[in-house]
């Protein structure tokens, strides 16, 4: 019951999405759980973009349609009987709903399409490979007949980076090849095949005690946002990062050694804690997107799992100024890294507490007196991962320099908040989207040195267009800058105006001299931007990688990391709905 | 004076060499300066070895004649007039002493060899290049001409890394290439010319307040043992260490961006902390040893500069597996990493404490009543860096560690000691081998689970040549493993004899399993095992790259990182003397 019995609350769709629906395929995560958004959040949205209870009262685009498209198979029967051959008959599919739940990803594009019923890029057949012998055959096989390979892992993919441009086959890795092939805790090391999701990883680790006989439980130290629904190939090959990573590293930091089956060959590193002995080929691998072999397996440093040591924070700073430079600090000074830490723009912080209920309280009048003001303060957040002293450490010196640019301590509950949220909120998309209102995500990685032009100049044009959020955050944090995360919400009528807003932002980036990506990988969608981002000589780089490991271009083809695409061809990608 | 009128001690050479000598050439360091063994040291070394004074009476094979030989220059009077007109008379030289000095590294094979006056593999001409656009019209030129071009950094290689083994022309980095082009103190990084060295590097930073008008001293954190006489360049394109890599990391964790000039063109990187932009250029062009290129830039990261906060530790274990645990028990307790962390096995320690003098005194008694017995006790060293609370910190936890693995503490003061000799323990090869003694060091990359089969294979070889001092320690410590070290002093007679067992320590590396190499990089000398080791598929990536890169094999052509050797050449490269 409302306080307010008068007060409309839109219906949220709280149904399981019909089988066989594209709602059933759009849908994040599991398809019993909804993470609506609140009262707050509700009539913010309506104040912001300027709605009207009237404008909740009517749904559109659900998706509930049944999947239905007519896009033959181009495979000959032949091809289909080796297939067969090779993984078993029980392990291809060939429907409709099959091919289309697993040809896109999360990508806001994805959804849109899927809640318009447009169908464009699926493979003709979908396989589940049992191990990486099937793997093998399946390139090799593929590489004769020309036939384009896409692999799926957790299908999550926010940059349209498994898409089925060219049609082909799709192999689907979490089906079989979901399995921890060996766990060392001499090493402090676990072999994985890449589709295990993330929890399933973690769930290994933290039981390492009774699965493993070991001495002890680990963690992967490893989540990012899509955690529960990503896959340890995607976070390796598009070069990931957990939420966590300030303190554990990124997905390259972690990984010690690899194994591909590329149309050239097997590609095999071993596990070596460093090595000095030619160019990094763990290095060259990770960040291929699928453009130049199928990962079969990975190995990945572990950590002691030792939640009892976590220790947790959250400030409010003056501004953004004292924030930002806070938090330099706190990364330059050589007393440890925390592990979450993130920091959030005014607006953000803004939007925050007004969604916590703090705004307005009595709290939010002392903070007003005391000079933290609304659209001027800024909230940055973090826990500590590690050894107990040396998280009390941590906590004990970032209070000392947040104390010194005049934060305001505002307690690890404010963290325990963003905690329960932290993999939920995606569940939102849904609810937004049934009217009309697009969210979506873009990041980048900028040196402490340019953190503010990137800043004010990504901003300036986010704002520029009326009627829009634009929160912004600081995360994944390194001595020498940082992940800078842009979260636009409006309200967009057309896949048009969406995709034309999403464009000027990389634009914009790429403009203020920000990398295209600090963890969400390139995939189709950013790869027109990536040559201009690198440079000519560097993007060679790459398309002889290729050359040499997929000649006749069946990895991943149509327009990934750019490798395939000839200049009449980038807009084209970039095509109108 | 001896307190032993009687006792001998060598007449060990104390005299600046004469210039234009081979000696002046192979002598490390700073020509005036000199470290001779002490009389421990030249007891142990009699006895160990079987000589007598008798042997150490007549030095041999000193190097003193003039360099001189008949190797002429094979580049056209019009190539060296386009060189001049490039980077300006002054800055070419084509004397025989100029072309030798630079033609060899720190190689034992190259000091062995300039002592019997053999010279083989030397540049036609020696350029000093101005800056990066004499590199550029260098190298474009080259590529024209087929001219091969060899990068002298330092000069301290120990894999015979710039060997000029096609002739050709040698860029010597040091004359001019050697400046800070920008210091960022915001981002803490320093962008400077392949050709500085480490001290000036390290002056520079510590001396940044003044310099460049920052806040605080800086240090860059990277000590290797050739600290003084080697090159920032050198560091970056062979995947150098420092001794403090446990907690600053190898210098690929280091670089933040960099610039190469190719035959294929420039490739530039940009200043991001981290991305997800595609395969990671810098660690494709980092290990490629002047193979794809000249190294024109580079940015590392920097630290605050606080030796006042340095905590220093040693224990003496009981025996090598509990020192071995207990290191890899505090690599994985999460607390903070030490900087200089070495750890010592039996037959090393044994040689330490009686070096130090600590055999067969009082203290030695208690130690072996304690159960520290020689031949069996093992020395932890190391000293900690960072913030004050984080370094005392460090050293309680290990501490901790430490006594639990039955150690005994036996204070900073060890360390301290260690620190004295760092740098100068290279000017002792040269008295040791003035009697026909070779020392000479190898390392390789090994994991926690596979550190005593290695260490036990390798030494079981080492230890089948009779009379020969095989001093073994852990350095450079991960999590997952760490560099393990071998350093061998034996009376040799021949050139031929030293090969046959390095080429058997070698061998047994690889047969073992471990990495080629940590830090010293691959160079010519231990390329004909890095196929065996990376594999087949993975060496093609190589060669690919330098295909793309130096399609006409003028860069660091001869063998280096086995790009150009045919099967019967990989022998030929093994030459007997």
């Amino acid at each position: 019951m409302n306080k307010n019995e008068n007060e409309f609350i839109p219906k949220w769709n709280n149904e399981k999405p019909l089988e066989g629906t594209y709602r059933s395929i759009l849908k994040w995560g599991d398809p019993n759980e909804f993470k609506h958004p609140n009262i707050k959040l509700y009539k913010l949205m309506k104040e912001k973009f300027k709605m009207t209870d009237e404008d909740f009262k009517q749904p559109k685009n659900l998706g509930l349609e049944k999947v239905e498209y007519d896009i033959p198979i181009k495979l000959t029967d032949e091809n289909i009987q080796v297939f067969k051959d090779i993984v078993g008959e029980e392990n291809v599919k060939t429907d409709n709903y099959t091919r289309l739940k697993v040809s896109y990803g999360k990508t806001m594009l994805d959804l849109l399409r899927l809640r318009k019923g447009i169908v464009e890029n699926v493979p003709d057949i979908v396989l589940y490979p049992k191990d990486k012998y099937d793997v093998k055959k399946i390139v090799e096989y593929c590489n004769e007949e020309k036939i384009p390979i896409y692999v799926f892992g957790g299908g999550s993919t926010v940059t349209r980076g498994m898409e089925c441009v060219k049609g082909g086959i799709l192999l689907y890795m979490k089906a079989h090849m979901n399995k921890v092939l060996r766990f060392n805790e001499i090493n402090q090391t676990i072999t994985v095949e890449p589709g295990i999701s993330g929890p399933v990883l973690e769930k290994n680790l933290n039981n390492a005690e009774s699965l493993f006989n070991a001495k002890r439980a680990y963690t992967c130290g490893h989540f990012p946002q899509s955690f529960e629904y990503s896959s340890v190939g995607g976070w390796v090959v598009t070069r990931g990062a957990g939420q966590n990573s300030t303190y554990f590293g990124k997905i390259e930091d972690l990984v010690m050694c690899q194994e591909y089956v590329t149309p050239a060959g097997i590609i095999k590193t071993k596990e070596y804690p460093a090595t000095a002995t030619g160019p990094d080929i763990d290095r060259i691998m990770m960040g291929s997107e699928g453009c130049f072999g199928v990962l079969v397996s990975v190995t990945l440093k572990v950590f002691r799992y030792m939640p009892e040591n976590q220790t947790r924070f959250s400030y409010i700073f003056k501004n953004w100024e004292d924030a930002r430079n806070a938090a330099r600090e706190i990364m330059q000074g050589q007393f440890g890294l925390p592990s979450v830490f993130r920091l959030s723009d005014p607006e953000e912080t803004d939007i925050a507490l007004k969604l916590y209920g703090v705004e307005g309280t009595k709290i939010d009048n002392i903070m007003s007196l005391k000079g933290y003001k609304p659209m001027e303060r800024c909230l940055l957040l973090g826990l500590n991962d590690g050894d107990k002293d040396f998280t009390k450490l941590v906590k004990k010196k970032i209070y000392k320099v947040c104390k010194k640019y005049g934060a305001m301590y505002t307690t690890g509950v404010v963290t325990k908040g963003w905690e329960k949220g932290r993999f939920k909120d995606p569940y939102m998309r849904e609810d937004l989207q049934d009217f009309g209102i697009m969210i979506d995500t873009l990041e980048c990685s900028v040196s402490w040195e340019n953190m503010q032009y990137v800043y004010e100049g990504v901003r300036k044009y986010c704002k520029s267009r009326p009627n829009t959020i634009c929160m912004t955050h600081i995360s994944h944090f390194y001595p020498q800058g940082a992940n800078l995360y842009f979260i636009f919400i409006a309200k967009m009528d057309t896949i048009k105006e969406y995709l034309d807003y999403q464009y000027g932002i990389l634009d914009n980036i790429q403009k203020y001299g920000a990398a295209m990506s600090h963890h969400h990988g390139i995939g189709k969608m950013t790869a027109p931007w990536l040559e201009a981002q690198i440079g000519k000589n560097e993007m060679k780089v790459f398309k002889v990688l290729k050359q040499y490991f997929d000649s006749n271009n069946i990895m991943n083809p149509g327009g990934t990391l750019g490798l395939d695409l000839k200049e009449k061809e980038k807009r084209n990608l970039l095509r109108d709905f």
